[in-house]
């Protein structure tokens, strides 16, 4: 998704389109929010602005993507169950954010509409997120931290999609104790403890 | 979501109204859907659709409801193992028909906009089919089947949100052998076996 850009002067406009369009999202909502009005805003010309992403949504995930820094290296204390919280609630907390959290589920709601969106938000994103987790679950179970026959996907989307579920279909808080209690539950499983 | 209709001929031209809404959306997309076009389908005016819906996605929801028919009832043949997976892979299946889960995932997005288009996902549908299971889910504990010291509803947010998450998030296909994976490994959870 990030656009070629060949000089410095490209780079400073490419810079303020983004800035532009982070900003105009948090103050009028992704709904209103136009190619037009991030042009206005970022001193640019549409055109500028359409040569370099195709859409609106394009522009927010590389903002997205800026903001969030994400370093997707796992901290690895040689303790899976306590790095997996750090992890999660780490993210949970940047989601949270409401410079963030609004921009990330309209990026995730697009993704329903748009395949390109989809593809990029997983390949630039959650797909790079996700990966980084499924080689911090192979380590655990080098280590013997983590059942050697679970499939590290699998367990990825055990324990984050419990996290996304709450956050976008359901009315419920979601905070650092949810996270643990994620882990926790995930970890003990369902079946009742053996007599 | 509602709407009041006062006799049969208004029934009739909601009917016609919701039918036409998940047919367009079918042929044309969620985005290209439109109340007009939608009004041109059914017959009726512009107005009398916002009369009773405040918005394409209102009209849609009532649509997913009407296709979906939901039996919230869980299944309960005393096995809630097996019980979990015969519902997720039924409910699995509907939302991978063609007909249905495009209409789904776009209500999904647009509920990540719309407050109000959340509250009534949750309320009508999602939060129902939540509530079920979580009901099954206190059977299965009375019966030692689920352990008892977990919360049901964080058990439905780790089963049903690895669903979602791999449907709506990931590249990954979404089938009966993925909903069983997600069943037993939550089961036997992600610890070693004791030595």
């Amino acid at each position: 998704m990030s656009p070629r850009r060949p000089d410095r002067r490209s780079e400073e406009a490419a810079k303020a389109v983004v800035q532009a369009a982070m900003e105009l999202c948090r103050e009028v909502g992704y709904r209103k929010l136009s190619i037009e009005g991030i042009a206005a805003r970022a001193g640019v010309g549409k055109n500028t602005i359409y040569r370099w992403w195709p859409s609106k949504a394009a522009v927010l995930l590389d903002g997205l993507l800026t903001t969030w820094r994400t370093d997707a290296t796992f901290p690895d204390t040689g303790d899976f169950v306590a790095d997996i919280k750090t992890q999660m609630a780490a993210a949970s907390r940047i989601l949270g954010d409401p410079d963030v959290f609004p921009h990330y589920r309209a990026l995730i709601g697009e993704a329903q509409h748009d395949p390109e969106i989809h593809r990029a938000l997983w390949d630039s994103f959650i797909g790079h997120l996700a990966g980084a987790a499924a080689d911090r679950i192979r380590i655990a179970q080098r280590e013997g931290q983590v059942r050697a026959d679970a499939d590290p996907d699998l367990v990825t989307e055990l324990l984050y999609g419990a996290a996304y579920y709450r956050r976008l279909l359901t009315p419920r808080t979601a905070d650092t104790d949810h996270i643990n209690a994620i882990v926790d539950l995930a970890f003990t499983g369902l079946a009742p403890p053996a007599e």
